[in-house]
């Protein structure tokens, strides 16, 4: 039975796979202090034409996540972000473990904008309240929708303006940057945020996340938070190697595969619309949100899985299907062929 | 040039290899849900003859010390250590990072000592100080001892006694098992701690560790705490497949890997104090200890790498040589070959 | 210019300052280890009929609450509040800064209540997410409502049931429990919630908070979390008189003080219906809450302070008068006659 | 029977006293934005010569600890201190509450020195470590030693030529200064460190104690961090009126009461020497720390309270006898006349 319930479901892309069995019996230096790690940095820092930036390799997003929000904010500041952001939710508090409040306010369609910025801004004036600081927002979002790359400068100006930082959670950046309706390239991104991060865990590799650090203020000390909160992998040159592969040949692999999972999310979505299915949102990555009814869920589920994203109406669900790297386009195909049953 | 500088400088033995190839492309459940950690946890349950410890995997020791002392205490509660743990210095702060003080003691060869456990009892006595409550050693120790059977009783006697917790960190657990002078089995580990854990790391594995409470009172929830650390791999079947690799067979390759890299140490050492070298403590697993007058250490250094643990004397380095799993006999042997010159 | 600000804009009530007088050059322990402590403890355990609760006697509020909810929760575990709750916007931070998340939900007029309570377990179902454990709410409310003794009995039960710990912020109990509307005693509140606080800086004290702790589970070593916080004052005798003079006489002195911030808030609320000004809500305790014309605010302001609680439409306010122990009701009526001019 | 035990057993001087009871019905802003408040700070700054500087007044000892490193470092950065520093004992963790880690070295009599520091920073090379960042000293220390003006310069020193932050903890700093040995004045002390407090609860107040943050750079936001660590008094005022009085005619009577502190530990300590008993180090403030066989020890206790510092021999106790600016000189005389009996 084909599962679409995550894009993490397989190991690693074969070419990855590829060079850690190649390199596995070297010696390395532990801690990231290797060469494969060094390549995969300057690879980063080239494809972002930014040679300032600093880069740092970790297993997991929610380990990047606290780790930055821990290094870049003071005590009293607090982060900003949108109800159904990774942090507000699935993090098991991860944030206020490490000592942040996070503000959370509505946004639309997964996405943060100004206005929304503004008016937390506007509430919180003086020292009995927690200080504003951090900007957080995932590209892709967690309901799948792309963020404009007017929408990103949009959000850079306000934070500049009120010396705000930005911090973009890139666990699915190649799904979003590969998306049909986007315009930003990486570069864009780099420049409009003060750090973001590049997923690798579901994009091909067995895990890893590139965390990028354009704001020299933010660099200090980075990776002293890296080892104090067991993020600092001993044989570091793993996250080195897969990194190096997937952005080799001005990130050729990168792209592919995060292009890969967005045709056959699109061809999905597609498949779902034309055979009379509602959607909840119209997806441009490789998160399908569609409403199904029940019946129908518990028949599809038979052969394919999906998860619940939450209920609606009486009578069906919210329904999201992830594709993947390593979905097969003709898995793709038998579920639409499925869905003309119920048609 | 061949290095002893630690025992996680290559990647996985070939059997852990084969195992994640052969499975690459299988789609499995995220966070540890899989069949492969389901296994490994099996295994590692009968080994230690105990079905209701609770085992969890997770990918580095430093996480799963902050993880498991975060969860086992109360914030007023401290841990005991003795200076030299790898929690004193080595985690750049990580368990106070998590709120809780580590009162170090100075033990004896790197060992703690119940006396040294009752010591700090005597002098913490009401609510003006930290409440020690967790005892941690490490088996075998940062500076290569191990501890005897009886020595592990006697601290488990202590803490239970004073309802404290007996926590072993066994980054180089196999090293201490298979040491020539062990008398102590796993099984016997597990009945003295509350909780330890099995390095995979530092004994043939990519990573990972594998974290093993027996006491029912430390288990409740415990992996809300792996989830708010960062330290959840959406792959979890990574550390799975690896530690079933290593516990099949009633863990015939955990204890052959380990056994190796100690058969390396001692004809290491041997070799050392055979051509005249001191040894700052006759080890009896993976580390050895020696004195080198700092000409000789820069000779020896031209061919093999090795670290510098400290200053001996003026005129010479106390060294430390870690041997591996992976620790070709070829290369001990053309160490010791290289001594004889220096006799 | 009379100020109607909060009500802790004067110092404290005449026979504490009496009694602090009086026994200012005794030698006492410190820490609370005194005999005013003891009897302060004492009294309160008596009129709650309960000797087997814990008292603890504080300086501030926010200290309270921070830390009860450090010592009451596992690092996982999270608070659900109302997002008017005192910890939700007025502690900077002070929760999530021991490490916890507060999941804020909308309640009603200040209030929480069991659906609201229900609402979030049904959607804290794992380990990705925080672990609902405490239920903050406030009595009165930061809108000056005032919950029934049955409101109070309901979130009582959902708590028990599901195994949550209820906790009662008290910073203005008193003028909750002699509110006019009010059937519930202090035993009742004692009877009801894990742990409470019993205002004294809003009611009359030069500062302090008594923390009562009704469920045993939650009193084990609670002195070391009030010295781990900076909490523990020297001198802690200071809290012990001014509390054992609220209490003394089966707490007539506390419950004639409370009673006479209601009277006055009533007076002044009657004043404002009377006069035509419409109250956002109507309230029974010492807290009144009316809309203002943003001119007529003006020129009240000449005469009486007050605060802006938030913008009402375009041309108005929500403007918060508060009442204490100390409100002379000459100002009141002053406010009332100065109101006529407007009508 | 009269207690030696602390210096903080009674309440407030009477010219405090009395000016917290004529302003006692008089309404003020809260959270020390009152006007005495602002009177305070500003004889402070004025008597220290520094416009510049920046003054917060707190409840107690432990808090301005507590609160000043947690804004003043970042996560993985950790306090230099004595083994017998107030923060490495008797605060129940506070500091590692707050996420840091405190090395402690051994000092000399109870003081820190310039190779102490040195010895730190040279172990304390990278990121695997935490990273030394703040000196805590106090003055006078707890065993009664006051520090010379040379040696709070080399301190200095040291800790500008290091990027390290000096801090002083001045629970006993009118004793400091206004002891015999000592030539600093508290603008030497202010141009020393980068900041430092100033405690009223041990010299005459009720409570209090003023942190005046000198270096700029550890200003921004303090007062966030007073508000989150529930440290901002309601009653604001009552702080500033304390340090009013004891600031006012060039800190006259913080000074007065110093002294006689001093001169009433003076007085005792020529007493145990003249009366043949050893002392464990001469004091020059208001501690004493005296020898006394155990026999004498509790045939004294029967008539004066005094505390057992630890054991000395096997029959003699280390005892601590601390005066106050409220010890009457005529119980300094009787227990010399007690001692006596003794000889």
């Amino acid at each position: 039975m084909y599962s679409f319930v995550n894009d993490y479901s397989e190991g690693a892309h074969q070419a990855i796979l590829d060079n850690l069995i190649k390199s596995n019996m070297e010696q390395s230096p532990g801690y990231g202090e290797d060469e494969y790690t060094q390549k995969a940095k300057n690879l980063i820092k080239s494809h972002i034409k930014n040679d300032k930036a600093e880069v740092h390799l970790v297993v997991g997003g929610t380990q990047v996540n606290l780790i930055s929000i821990c290094a870049f904010l003071r005590p009293h500041e607090a982060v900003i972000a949108v109800t159904t952001g990774h942090i507000c939710v699935h993090e098991a508090g991860a944030i206020e473990a490490v000592g942040h409040r996070i503000v959370s306010v509505e946004g639309q369609d997964g996405k943060l904008y100004p206005e929304n910025i503004q008016s937390v801004l506007d509430t919180h004036i003086d020292y009995h309240m927690v200080k504003p600081k951090l900007v957080y927002i995932s590209n892709s979002t967690e309901v799948g929708t792309v963020y404009t790359l007017e929408e990103l400068k949009n959000l850079s100006a306000i934070c500049k303006k009120n010396n705000l930082i930005l911090y973009i959670d890139g666990a699915r950046l190649g799904s979003a940057l590969t998306s049909e309706t986007n315009q930003a390239t990486m570069a864009d991104v780099a420049k409009c945020a003060d750090a973001f991060y590049i997923g690798g865990t579901k994009n091909g590799a067995l895990f890893g996340e590139a965390l990028v650090i354009t704001n020299p203020l933010l660099q200090e000390d980075f990776k002293y938070f890296i080892k104090q909160k067991g993020a600092l992998l001993a044989k570091g040159r793993l996250l080195g190697i897969q990194f190096a592969t997937l952005f080799e040949n001005e990130a050729d692999l990168f792209y592919k595969l995060a292009r890969h999972s967005n045709i056959m999310a699109n061809k999905l979505q597609q498949g779902f619309t034309e055979n009379g299915f509602k959607l909840l949102i119209t997806s441009t990555s490789n998160q399908v949100f569609v409403i199904l009814p029940k019946t129908i869920y518990e028949l599809l589920s038979l052969e394919f899985k999906s998860s619940i994203w939450e209920p609606y109406c009486d009578d069906s669900y919210i329904v999201r299907f992830v594709t993947s790297w390593a979905t097969p386009e003709k898995e793709v195909d038998k579920l639409i062929a499925a869905l003309k049953k119920f048609k």
